[in-house]
């Protein structure tokens, strides 16, 4: 914990701590290191949540997951023994169906096979725009061509992306995902894709609205300082990185996105919060 | 033809194709059409290329061709018909393995299984670079990885792409280029890759010294607005853009590039530069 306090207050004063109701996790690389069979949760983790739940802080959870609908996600975290309740989990999936419908856009989809109930309601017939997702495997020569051929098609291409992640680390190394394959469509067809979930402010504003917080009484804490700490310091949030998951010395000195403190892994975060907001109660 | 002069007078006077001495001639789109079975050649074009040859001009044969050794690659355009010689062919792979073997690298290659003779005698043990090249069906996330995993993994990241093309057409379908995988693997490590190949203009460079003429001399014609028209203006000289392989009419309202004519197709395009250069000669 020594670590993490003098690592939290190297770079400005903690105060800002204290003024903290809610945090928001990531959840892969900050709960658990995904994998063969599921993954394993980080050391600390399960506790660290449940300290943060039963202080009295409102707590909600916030994936870029695309590989599972967000009920089998959720379950797959119970099993590890974290206390989670699907309705305080916001992923991409169920945010881009609300848009789908509020648009009347039938989509290509190429996303994983797992994701694919999370669209059972929609209307994928004539489509008028591509959405990508995590499709990991299925990201081959042939579906990418599949899903460019809709895309160049349509007057006014239209590509949604569930998020721009580079990418992850599993148990058996680095994996790219989705944003990498999204920069490889908008180059075949000279466009821009919509992002929905991290860093989109839209999707953070989402997660604010159900905690009933401003931007300033909450804090993100993830594993990528991009899309996570930046994404939600552009939203007025504080932003913490774990030094695990995705996590690279080389975040530290990002030209651009400094994090307001950076942890060994949620443990500390959670001793960090506690310490300080305890103070404020 | 007469749509030809036309077209090609539209823009601005044709005067310049009268100081024209040397043809540079893009193959896949110019001369022939890619797909199943090897491709077959354009209408017209077998004749045009024997007449711009028979009439004194420097011909010279510049592709990003990399699914094929040059040697291959020529065999087949011989076996369509084509009267040329391997020494007028200019492709990416020779040109890299000499980058290769002047920077002493060893790379990764993730290129396609015919164009691997080409680095027979190239040393790709501990590979400190990462090559790419169209490696068509070989561009799996599993390979995709794989190269992404080499160059994270080196201290300075060095990506070299053989072209950046968007996409290219075969009989059967728009197919995605290298250059789509290229910004894929950008993006993912935050590099920018060195492209050998069209629009490189050491590689358009290489093609001029050895018809000994100076850029304005020269003219290329291809089906690539941005690669082969705008890569050769680039360089000094002229381009002109064939209405065939990948050509679409929303080229000839680009907001950057304009050719110095459109044409019909190679045949159109050796009218209209025989009409004038005969004035000449």
């Amino acid at each position: 914990m020594r670590t993490c306090v003098s690592s939290m207050a190297a770079g400005s004063s903690m105060e800002w701590l204290k003024s903290v109701k809610g945090v928001i996790l990531d959840m892969c690389g900050v709960l658990y290191d995904s994998g063969e069979g599921g993954g394993q949760a980080i050391h600390g983790s399960i506790e660290a949540v449940k300290r943060l739940m039963d202080s009295g802080l409102i707590v909600r959870f916030c994936t870029n997951e695309t590989q599972n609908t967000r009920e089998k996600f959720v379950q797959k975290l119970r099993a590890m023994g974290f206390d989670i309740s699907v309705s305080h989990v916001f992923s991409p999936a169920p945010a881009l169906v609300r848009i789908l419908r509020e648009r009347r856009l039938r989509p290509h989809l190429l996303v994983h096979d797992d994701l694919m109930p999370e669209f059972d309601d929609v209307d994928t017939s004539s489509p008028n725009c591509v959405v990508i997702g995590d499709a990991a495997d299925k990201f081959s020569y042939q579906n990418l061509n599949e899903a460019f051929r809709v895309l160049i098609g349509l007057e006014k291409p239209l590509l949604f992306s569930l998020g721009q992640g580079r990418y992850y680390k599993e148990t058996d190394g680095l994996k790219l995902d989705v944003g990498v394959f999204m920069k490889a469509l908008e180059y075949a067809c000279d466009v821009q894709a919509e992002v929905v979930g991290k860093p989109s402010a839209d999707f953070f504003q989402t997660v604010l609205n159900d905690m009933s917080l401003q931007p300033h009484e909450a804090v993100m804490i993830g594993d990528d300082l991009l899309n996570d700490v930046g994404g939600a310091q552009s939203c007025g949030m504080k932003g913490i990185q774990v030094r695990t998951g995705k996590y690279r010395p080389s975040d530290e000195k990002h030209p651009s996105v400094r994090a307001d403190g950076y942890v060994d892994d949620l443990a500390a975060a959670a001793d960090a919060i506690l310490t300080s907001s305890l103070t404020n109660h």
